[in-house]
């Protein structure tokens, strides 16, 4: 069984953003030399994602509204105790939790086996600082 | 490392539907000879999901009002920017991720190792048209 | 290719309750003797979950609350049509959809590859009767 392990960093120039990482990810596979395994790519931090959907502007822009309805963002700790530690980021737990840690994707002939309209990306939720990603390919 | 991939094609008569497909799966984990090892099944579609859950009908209709109060559909642009594009699915892909792209599930004794009521669902929310679920088995 | 299966198991003695599992999963990672590969950590009970995310009990509050807000408990089937089978859980059942089954980590290195705050929880729903995990480590 052959492996890899990769560690990608992103700067989200905003609280709340998406950012599609799939040509990382496709290099990740290539240079692995994996023809038919796996590869798990997870946010290394608790208020970002990785998340598959479609890459279209208009979606992303309604993910953030539905995720703010879904889960304000409120810095005070009258709505969320977590924020009497003196963060200010409770509501990206919870947006990261609807969106998900990490994607598992079948590697075959060698690449990503996607169907037509899969593309992976990167969700921040508390960002404007650098944040990781783990890419690990397991596979023959 | 044995490997295996299928592709399943699943056609739901309605806009949101649920499918027990844990006997295709099943039957993809015997044909792989895998005894020991993980099994990826995931939809290939963006407004559809795989999950584990009960088989239970009543359980299914409470999930389908309880996303539709989450996320409603609306093909109107006002409420979601995706349906500018000419789409009106916008609520789908919301839907898909509360519910999930994929499961991982062990494979033991060449077996899926589940709890008493564990069940694999494709979950369409976008139907009406035929659409793949992938499942790569893993393992030796 | 190695692989090791063990299963753990929780007795949450309430309702819904959250329980920091990273210790036991370690000892799995260690005792199995796999250097890189993944671990998949699945509740095997449907009103369940398990997740990754920061141990803090402010936030752990906070995920309550906001977990009761999108799928209140009631036991009623006037609400919830499961609850005409006699159960009174079918609020679980949308809660852990919300936190999700299961997690996969990268191991490296002998050990779980995480972020800073990166742990993994037992999440409950309808607790207060014991209930399995399932610890899957494959790789070499």
């Amino acid at each position: 069984m052959k492996s890899t392990t990769e560690y990608l960093t992103f700067n989200i120039p905003a609280r709340m953003g998406f950012m599609n990482i799939t040509p990382r990810v496709e290099e990740n596979v290539r240079s692995s030399g994996v023809r038919e395994g796996l590869v798990l790519v997870n946010a290394m931090h608790i208020t970002a994602s990785v998340f598959i959907n479609d890459d279209e502007s208009g979606l992303h822009e309604d993910y953030k509204k539905w995720l703010e309805g879904l889960a304000p963002f409120d810095e005070s700790p009258q709505r969320y105790a977590h924020n009497l530690t003196g963060e200010d980021n409770a509501d990206a737990h919870m947006k990261r939790q609807v969106m998900g840690r990490e994607v598992v994707v079948a590697v075959t002939d060698g690449k990503l086996d996607f169907g037509p309209w899969e593309q992976i990306f990167y969700g921040e939720f508390d960002g404007r600082r650098p944040k990781r990603v783990l890419v690990k390919v397991i596979g023959d």
